[in-house]
């Protein structure tokens, strides 16, 4: 069944008049007519299904709403990922969705030579992704930030994940990893610089953590480093 | 520096003679002068540090080889992928590379829609990946198989561990991996039969395991289950 992600709220009662995009992709692109069933949820009321009761190319009306599921999000992971070039960028963007990231927040490092991407996009593909993977929210994406300033204004009680590339770091099963809020910090194509890793490992919050004995691209060591994390203390235990 | 992968001999007098892709990627994109240095490995006898000799736009030859890693490979592990659309697949192969694989074997399986792929292709992405992740072999790239061919001509002694998006396998960390030879298999996107689940199930070299609670392209599956194999039983431990 398609899912949607809505901003509406969500009751018995309630009609939803969906978007020009959303209306478009129901009515032209997947051909739903009057009758047939949708899922939608929107990050507060659980995900629940819809009857197509009015379509137009540009206006399609859902009602008659009954709940599916209540609503739940996953644990509480941050994903912070340097700057990338724009295809990978939006592949870790897709994965985080689908790997149970509750928010991504690009990062400029000092070895990051980009310092802005289209955060609209990326958004739109955590939305895509996140209907498709069947999650009851979006992931939150960020503005770009340095990530200097990101560690300025720490959230007390997140730890950090720190994938460290110098070798000399545990590997990720090992680095005693404990529930709670964490953020992942992967670090551009060319690596933390020397300061860089200093800093991140002289901070009380941050662990250091290996990703095995080849160079991984930021987008593998992203996907390979949330699926760890889940496996270790997140919901694909 | 630059790395390669040489079909040559490698040994101390030895001279390269580059193809004319390589060729042309060392003297026209990367602009490489007599004296530089780059590494070059074949999968038999190590990475070895080669000297430009001679540089033409399409013949670039390289000397004064000395060895700077003996042969090592990864543990003996292969990736069977149904055959998913071209990019997605391409990622795979270019991930299982970083990811220590030795041999991907598209197969066909009921739901795939799709009976051959571009080899030569993803031999070519499997070889930059190798050049770029800093192993010192290329992964097989085998040709297309169907999936009921390839279970009956199973290898003795390789376990298969079967991404099972059923929902009632145990979790991969606890599917009581154990060190040997193994091969993950990764089903299409819309999944495997219930007649292919079934077979599988029953193989007695088959464990199943489950990837989290969302649903996974198989892109994400594939490299989701390459991480988690290396954590628990592969080399990054």
């Amino acid at each position: 069944m398609i899912r949607l992600s809505v901003p509406h709220d969500l009751a018995p009662g309630a009609g939803l008049d969906l978007d020009r995009g959303q209306s478009h992709y129901l009515a032209a692109v997947m051909r739903l007519v009057v009758g047939d069933e949708v899922a939608v949820f929107n990050g507060r009321d659980g995900e629940w299904r819809a009857t197509v009761a009015v379509v137009g190319k540009r206006a399609v009306r859902l009602t008659a709403l009954s709940r599916t599921r209540p609503q739940a999000s996953g644990p509480d992971l941050d994903l912070i990922v340097a700057l990338v070039k724009r295809a990978r960028l939006e592949t870790i963007v897709e994965k985080a969705a689908e790997l149970g990231a509750r928010r991504v927040r690009p990062a400029i490092t000092e070895r990051t030579n980009a310092d802005h991407t289209r955060v609209d996009r990326l958004r739109a593909i955590a939305t895509e992704a996140a209907e498709q993977t069947g999650r009851l929210d979006v992931p939150q994406i960020a503005e770009p930030m340095k990530l200097a300033a990101l560690l300025a204004d720490w959230e007390p009680g997140r730890r950090l994940l720190f994938c460290d590339e110098s070798g000399d770091a545990p590997p990720m099963l090992r680095a005693g990893l404990a529930e709670g809020p964490w953020a992942i910090l992967i670090g551009p194509e060319g690596g933390f610089s020397p300061t860089e890793r200093e800093t991140l490992r002289a901070l009380p919050y941050a662990t250091p953590a290996g990703l095995g004995p080849r160079i991984l691209r930021a987008d593998t060591a992203a996907i390979s480093a949330l699926t760890l994390w889940q496996a270790a203390v997140g919901d694909w235990r």
